[in-house]
């Protein structure tokens, strides 16, 4: 409780700014934030007060799951309280899923009139956004390492991490974590900011771009900005998000500054390179427009959604049937594993291609022993197991998400892309109603609900969630 | 070869019936049946000669993969050799589509205006299906646990099946498989007669019904009856012919006729409840009418679409989304492994069913050794291997069918159900073109093609072909 009680401390910190920026425009909402900082802020002191304070260096793995899920939901109701607060008519649901749709980095809005909100509630948004961003990269690396979900036993930066013992090398870690994504935030701002964005576009794109969450201040998304440049500084710096932490974190402790040979780096390259062509090329063919423009607007969205940040620029959804079909698998994708990112991930589909192949040479050769290689090293007969077990959640999930979305009477296209959206984290699904140009204001309450809940789920992975309704867990 | 040349003669003496039908009703298509089976013929013929009648007691492993690769490709070409012939103005890719339908028991078509057509060809259908039919549950039960494909070796009905010998076991089988196909369908037959159902009628249908295969000799499919209990006989049969066919042989054996012990029936079972109990009382809701009709509606369209069949009644896609949503997911689920039926089916659902529990509990208490259970017998290690493989595959072919197909120009329900019922070999897809009561007629050829090429990868579990493409297959 220790730490949900520092989280919800820090996170009423957060709310000043949001307050100041009110304030220096003499806007009256600077009182939401100072009511919410004040609750949330309340709530951590009393939660670090009734905490037990000992025995904080080993947790135990129940525990972990437990702060885990503890937190998240936790935040996403104590992120909500400026919404309720403000005078803009927010209802409580509305207000959750807005505040999950930032803290899970999925960027999917109920709210319309972004242009004319006042700063502090965008503000707020963003930085949602980026406070997820960085909860998810934490979690990614230290925590379900630790817990060994996710099959990512793999990413450990040093086999010491294998114990259970995360307290004492965790701090460092977050350290360096917080070092990549403050630096990574600082210079796509600057980038924004170089591209002629305002400064306060530059600051809350920038967030809500490291953290591929998708927040924009704009209900046109990027489709406000005419600026080439801040076009490819986005697409830019989601692709940079998209990349494994780790591998900047090794540039920082002065390693290699090799990217290109990271397995997972040049999987995503590879994916990426085959849809920006294919679709560049398709696109040249049947639209009268330069190729470098075809290629920009292809380049941002195909990077926007694989990297599940759901930026917009430009309609897709009115491409036609091809883009539809494309944008719809790029939606499960996901970038690698170790960031920002959700959905399957370049690891687990590589897991599952090693597979696939080991499995095609073990029919041919029954009696020979195929270990697959992951990047020289052989992978523990617990990878291909827990990635089967996250395939298996994901697509059962994704099919009783699609079915109840649709039993609440939504059509097919919405009820099944929705599913897959919230799940990965993208954010905007296909078809009119909650696509790239749509939101999902106009979705009944019980929808909102569920997919808050989807993408809760989805960014935990499944299982830190799935693990707490095993009585088991609890008997021990 | 030997093979190959015996099943194309086969094929040939099929096209005789559909030849003594046209004849004794006088139809000139008695000529095309005679051609077709003097060609067909004339090529098995070609191939046992050509053929080394040599060694015939084992076949390798690589022969295994190639003869059943080889067999349903070639089998579809000379079954397609009817529908070219015929006066009815069938080109050459819709006579390889309704083939390839027919013999990989999907059940969609692009023939209209079936109730106009001479009874020879539509007789030649329902045998194609019928013949596919029993093809996949010999190719299921001898060959793909022979070359350990799907991760099936749990279904040998013997260990001694185990060894690499395959030959002097399987004509038994053959014979076994065969009575049990051959009573269920004239048990079939007979209740559809009962039923009321004209003798044509009764035969085709019986014959397209066990083979859970659904092409109809009417447009309207089973819309065409209005005997009830012509509808309940569809529905009972299509859901014994989901059953493992292995349950009715040891029936015949004069084993134990308990099928509700069988881990995979009652998983099937407990399926078809939920769904049915769910839809029914949804639609008794909405719908005024009373509730024995809409059970009927519901039960016959659930088992049709989960036995991947495919017959319709009545428009399910007309019911609305939620309908939309629980018929999209029944696309997948298929019936129990050593069935007619396609899809993921009951067994590997539960294998998946069973890791992701075994991998929670193994979250909970990593130091322990999980190993689940099956049907009260330990897992092997290389099954969740190869349904990963399996699930992986599928989801791949999936999403690249899908995209395929929009990339075609098809709108996006069209594209997505379009690729799930043609690899899950369902037969009908949602939505106004490929849905309940349309048809696959007015997509374009390639996407024909691309349909019908997913219905033999589907059938055959993608792993018969795709080791094929190895080139180390062919080294050895």
């Amino acid at each position: 409780m220790l730490v949900v009680g520092i989280m919800t401390i820090g996170l009423s910190l957060f709310m000043i700014p949001p307050m100041v920026t009110d304030l220096s425009i003499r806007h009256s909402d600077w009182q939401v934030f100072a009511l919410s900082a004040l609750i949330t802020g309340f709530f951590g002191t009393l939660l670090v007060l009734v905490s037990d304070w000992q025995g904080t260096d080993n947790i135990s793995r129940r525990d972990g799951f437990v702060i885990t899920a503890v937190s998240w939901i936790s935040m996403s109701f104590f992120g909500a309280i400026p919404f309720v607060l403000s005078g803009h008519r927010i209802s409580l649901v509305d207000a959750w899923f807005e505040s999950v749709s930032g803290l899970t980095a999925t960027g999917g809005t109920v709210l319309v009139g972004l242009d004319f909100m006042p700063p502090g509630l965008l503000l707020w948004r963003s930085i949602l956004c980026w406070l997820g961003g960085i909860g998810i990269v934490v979690m990614a690396i230290i925590m379900l390492p630790f817990l060994r979900v996710g099959g990512m036993q793999l990413f450990h930066t040093e086999s010491s991490d294998r114990s259970d013992k995360i307290v004492p090398r965790a701090g460092q870690l977050v350290r360096y974590i917080a070092t990549c994504y403050g630096v990574l935030t600082v210079a796509c701002l600057a980038a924004y900011a170089v591209s002629g964005l305002s400064l306060f576009d530059a600051v809350n794109h920038a967030m809500t771009t490291v953290a591929t969450g998708g927040f924009s201040t704009h209900d046109a998304s990027f489709g406000h900005f005419t600026q080439k440049s801040a076009i490819w500084t986005a697409t830019i710096f989601m692709f940079l998000s998209s990349l494994p932490i780790v591998v900047y974190i090794r540039m920082l402790r002065g390693g290699s500054l090799a990217i290109w040979q990271d397995v997972q780096v040049r999987g995503f390259m590879a994916l990426v390179a085959v849809f920006v062509a294919g679709l560049t090329l398709w696109r040249y063919e049947v639209r009268d427009a330069p190729l470098f423009d075809v290629f920009t607007e292809v380049s941002f969205n195909v990077v926007s959604i694989i990297s599940t940040t759901g930026f917009a620029y430009g309609d897709y959804a009115g491409w036609g049937p091809p883009a539809i079909g494309a944008f719809f698998v790029l939606t499960f994708i996901g970038g690698c594993t170790g960031s920002t990112t959700g959905g399957i991930k370049i690891f687990r589909i590589q897991i599952m291609w090693l597979t696939v192949k080991g499995y095609i040479a073990s029919l041919i050769s029954p009696h020979r022993v195929h270990k697959p290689l992951y990047d020289g090293r052989a992978i523990d007969d617990d990878v291909p197991i827990a990635v089967l077990a996250f395939v298996s959640m994901l697509f059962a999930s994704f099919m009783i998400v699609a079915m109840a979305l649709s039993a609440l009477g939504l059509d097919f296209q919405t009820s099944v892309t929705g599913a897959a959206t919230a799940l990965t984290n993208v954010g905007p699904g296909l078809g009119p109603v909650i696509g790239p140009t749509g939101t999902f204001a106009s979705l009944p309450d019980t929808a909102k609900v569920l997919l808050a809940a989807s993408m809760i789920l989805g960014r935990l992975e499944f299982f830190t969630i799935l693990v707490l309704l095993d009585p088991s867990l609890w008997r021990k």
